[in-house]
């Protein structure tokens, strides 16, 4: 009786301190879950020790991923996604390639093992696409065609941050040799596209049945159990559980209006996903830092993440002219979510030491709060300049 | 990693046959609480062992019952309740008073312990509002008078069995003596009264403050919290949880439209609840009504149930002629949730034996089965009468 009693203060500090932090950063028009990370490490066991991760949290922070992630998948329709065409295609596939293979060559340049290497790599990959959506949306910039080439090249690297995430993974449980590379990645493109492509047929050929079942939100428990089962399936056949939950989410996403899913999902995971980042946080030891060797290192793969996405993405809408480029380039820096799961998995692996965790952390916030102040500058220019043209 | 599959798998299994099983129940017109019981017998370890209930299931449980409580007490507006009247009053007092009296009578009478005798009364005592709800809008009956009279005392009785459970399981803890049941008697009181008065105060004062708050869904956030954080602080000073949950909820009826907050609470409850209700019923040995002993004394218990609803509510209401009476009568019946939850208390505390617990979950499911087509004759012939009166 008495564990409960502690098992729900200690729910509570943590949900309370994030929705304070969390608060607070809106009013200073800064993301929140920038703030939640630092509430993690302010609170966890580093710092002031009010909360110790146990078994309950661990679990829990592990359905709030999935949820999470089947929230993200849920805003990817594919047929949006085949709209969007080549431009926001080539910007998704050099703005993860090119961060990729730039990670992986600093870290193995540092004689890191080359799972750790592989790990950063794929925890640069994938832009959080929900903050960069709010500040868009904040200047008046999203009816921008820019903006949705921005969106769109978003969503596609999120299922190329889960291709690579599954063969990274993959890898990491085995040896590396190129057989093994061929397997994994035929076994993650293979899952990804057989349960899209399968799953959206059923959807649309079987959807409406829903409506008939008669228990009070019953095509919202189907979705949720669907989520977990995939998730579960994934975690099984060696890939990571947030992708059956990602892909899961982008099975409903046609539906996604007419059960109200997104509507039925959000206030659960707004209570829940907080906990992941505060627990997130609290594992990141910050005295690492105090080492100038380590925070030098943080500095220079954040510099990496930026410079990457920038010319990667920039790149390939050159032709738009440069205020495009750059645009399309700053909206993709931020690493949010997806490069935070990926240093929780690594970790729960074991695959890295502590300090490239905490250094991954780092990253994430850093590129998240680098985009803001530049986003508005670059948005101020192109607005200045289509003005002046006519 | 693995756990994380299982976990989600054991968590698909419950979920997925509890709901295949309401969504039954309803379709043939039962309630689906009923269905989820019965899912967990068949399932759980005295039957067919496809789930075993580890601690994160245990735990995940309370928290779903501290949201369905929570749900409970959102329905319960304090100034509804003072409206209804002291019709209302007395048939929940009276209703409240025989079922605990002869309940204890009984298990007394069998040389049970003085604990385990409070705690079947205690459990004999709250109404289920929500399947007789359901029955008479079923019935179109809910607009009739009669329905409210009915409403409000389920209403009344719930609070009667929060400060009942609150007393026998204060009780349960200590010594029976006089002076220690007149301080847990002041305790729950005083807790209670001065919750929902100091929470209705504040929430009328500053309930519009919560709509300044720029976080997504953040009145519902801080509505979880502060019930969390009530049902701790019940825990602590020696009362159950969910009596903290319960009048947190009363406290947000005030604002619950204002903020949607039942709305958002549904589909996370939806999920939850039915977890708990399968790990309540996988906990009932089935195998113990083979016992005749054992199966005559929850028959019997059921009679009880049965009848001291019918004779006391009747009572409170012979007035009105013996067609309302009777009606709310049956209306009062069904003993749901807060029955079982204070079985399950009980269990937990180990105060009873694995018979007591199986007679009670026993007595909850065949009075919900009861009310409703005796509620269709009872309704079916008051209507007939006023028909001819015409």
């Amino acid at each position: 009786m008495e564990h409960l009693a502690a098992t729900l203060f200690e729910f509570l500090i943590i949900v309370v301190s994030a929705k304070l932090v969390g608060e607070l950063f809106e009013h200073i028009h800064q993301p929140a879950v920038v703030g939640e990370l630092l509430v993690g490490m302010l609170i966890g066991p580093h710092a002031l020790g009010l909360i110790h991760t146990n078994d309950f949290f661990l679990i829990l922070s592990e359905f709030a991923v999935i949820f999470l992630l089947f929230q993200v998948g849920l805003e990817t329709r594919l047929l949006d996604m085949l709209k969007v065409g080549m431009k926001s295609f080539w910007v998704a596939v050099l703005g993860v390639v090119l961060p990729f293979m730039a990670g992986y060559a600093y870290l193995s340049a540092l004689n890191h093992d080359y799972k750790t290497a592989l790990f950063l790599g794929a925890a640069m990959v994938a832009t959080s696409v929900g903050i960069t959506a709010r500040v868009l949306g904040d200047l008046s910039f999203l009816r921008n065609k820019t903006s949705r080439i921005i969106l769109g090249a978003a969503v596609i690297d999120d299922i190329l941050g889960m291709i690579i995430l599954a063969m990274v993974a993959g890898l990491s449980q085995g040896e590396f040799t190129v057989p093994g590379l061929v397997m994994i990645t035929v076994k993650a493109v293979s899952f990804v596209v057989l349960v899209v492509v399968l799953g959206s047929i059923a959807t649309k050929r079987y959807g409406h049945l829903l409506s008939r079942l008669k228990t009070r939100n019953m095509p919202f428990i189907i979705a949720m159990m669907i989520c977990l089962g995939l998730s579960a399936l994934a975690q099984i056949i060696g890939l990571a559980a947030i992708i059956g939950a990602f892909l899961a989410g982008m099975v409903f996403a046609e539906v996604r209006e007419d059960y109200q899913l997104d509507k039925k999902l959000e206030p659960m995971t707004d209570l829940m996903v907080p906990i992941f980042f505060v627990i997130m946080g609290a594992g990141v030891n910050t005295r690492l830092f105090i080492n100038t060797d380590i925070l030098v290192i943080a500095l220079i793969v954040t510099l990496i993440a930026i410079l990457t996405k920038l010319v990667g993405c920039g790149i390939a809408v050159f032709k738009d002219g440069w205020h495009t480029s750059l645009i399309v380039g700053i909206g993709m820096v931020p690493r949010g979510e997806v490069g935070l799961i990926i240093a929780a998995i690594g970790a729960r692996m074991k695959i890295f030491p502590d300090d490239i965790y905490a250094i991954i952390v780092f990253m994430c916030m850093a590129t998240t709060l680098f985009m803001p102040p530049f986003m508005k500058l670059a948005v101020d220019a192109k607005n200045h300049a289509a003005a002046r043209q006519k």
